[in-house]
């Protein structure tokens, strides 16, 4: 039933907005009693904070499952963008934003958002980190991965008023190609 | 009277965001009446999309000031690369962000918004060119000029919900480096 709330949860944001997600229309779309959901949600920034949680948890398991899967060699820095990309693009990005900017101007929103954002950010970074098999202690290594994040992030951003998925495309190439430059490709990758 | 609906609308975006704004709280804060106000603009949508836009316009003006105040030389990438993440930490960026996400889950507001985007962008993008002195008939240029403020746009977005003002001036120092070193600095700049 929890499970169930939350996909409801997240459904409502990708379709409706944070304005338009109401713990009314979750219970009924996940077909679960007032009463219930109040049981384990009881407010609507509770049930929002958590099916984002959720969904992070659930996307990081994905994330695993496409890296077992990445190329090794000339092909893989391209590939982990994509990865990445399709990451910063997906539903779990759109839920989260509008979560992210409710949190702006709702001072109670924002305290929680505030650690869930940096255990999320920390734990992509780290996976960043390993799939481009770089060694963080090389000068300017660390700058560039977090520049690659918050890259896709403009570009998920951007995304959400235009699909521009052949732009996208042509820059992830470039910044694979500059990544490969600056990382001295081969010297320490999978 | 229409200039001050468009500031106290933008301040309004800013402080409350796009469901805490409405055209009675803008008409208060501005002074004016509603019946003056309902003249200028019949909707919010109205009264937001041209806050915006003037507000992109006025932020172009201090752009061109900054841009005639930019060192030439080797410091050069890493001031421009300085003016426009002012640019997208600015209460333009700010108030531009809910007017999108808003726009992303309203049809009306979204057909009104597609085209206003797509024109900051590609003055933005312009002026990019420009101010870094680059060409972008030269392969993969044009690509990490779209990187580059893609990636400040995901800058903006990080901003809003932690102020992370040091990790953002060390992943332009890269940045810079990367650009300079890609666009074969002294070639062709000012």
């Amino acid at each position: 039933m929890r499970q169930r709330l939350l996909d409801a949860t997240v459904e409502c944001l990708v379709e409706r907005g944070w304005s338009g997600t109401s713990t009314t229309l979750v219970s009924e779309r996940a077909g679960v009693s007032r009463g219930a959901q109040l049981h384990h949600f009881p407010s609507k920034s509770a049930l929002v904070l958590a099916a984002v949680e959720h969904l992070a948890d659930v996307r990081g398991v994905e994330l695993r499952e496409a890296a077992a899967a990445l190329p090794s060699g000339d092909r893989r820095t391209r590939a982990v963008l994509g990865v990445l990309a399709d990451h910063f693009t997906s539903p779990v990005f759109t839920a989260a934003l509008e979560l992210w900017v409710a949190a702006r101007t709702d001072p109670e929103l924002h305290e929680a958002v505030g650690p869930l954002e940096q255990r999320i950010g920390r734990e992509t970074h780290r996976w960043a980190v390993e799939l481009l098999g770089v060694d963080e202690a090389r000068p300017g290594v660390r700058e560039l991965v977090q520049a690659t994040l918050d890259l896709v992030r403009g570009l998920g951003l951007a995304t959400t008023i235009t699909d521009d998925t052949r732009r996208r495309a042509r820059i992830l190439d470039e910044w694979a190609r500059v990544l490969d430059d600056r990382f001295q490709a081969g010297a320490d990758r999978p």
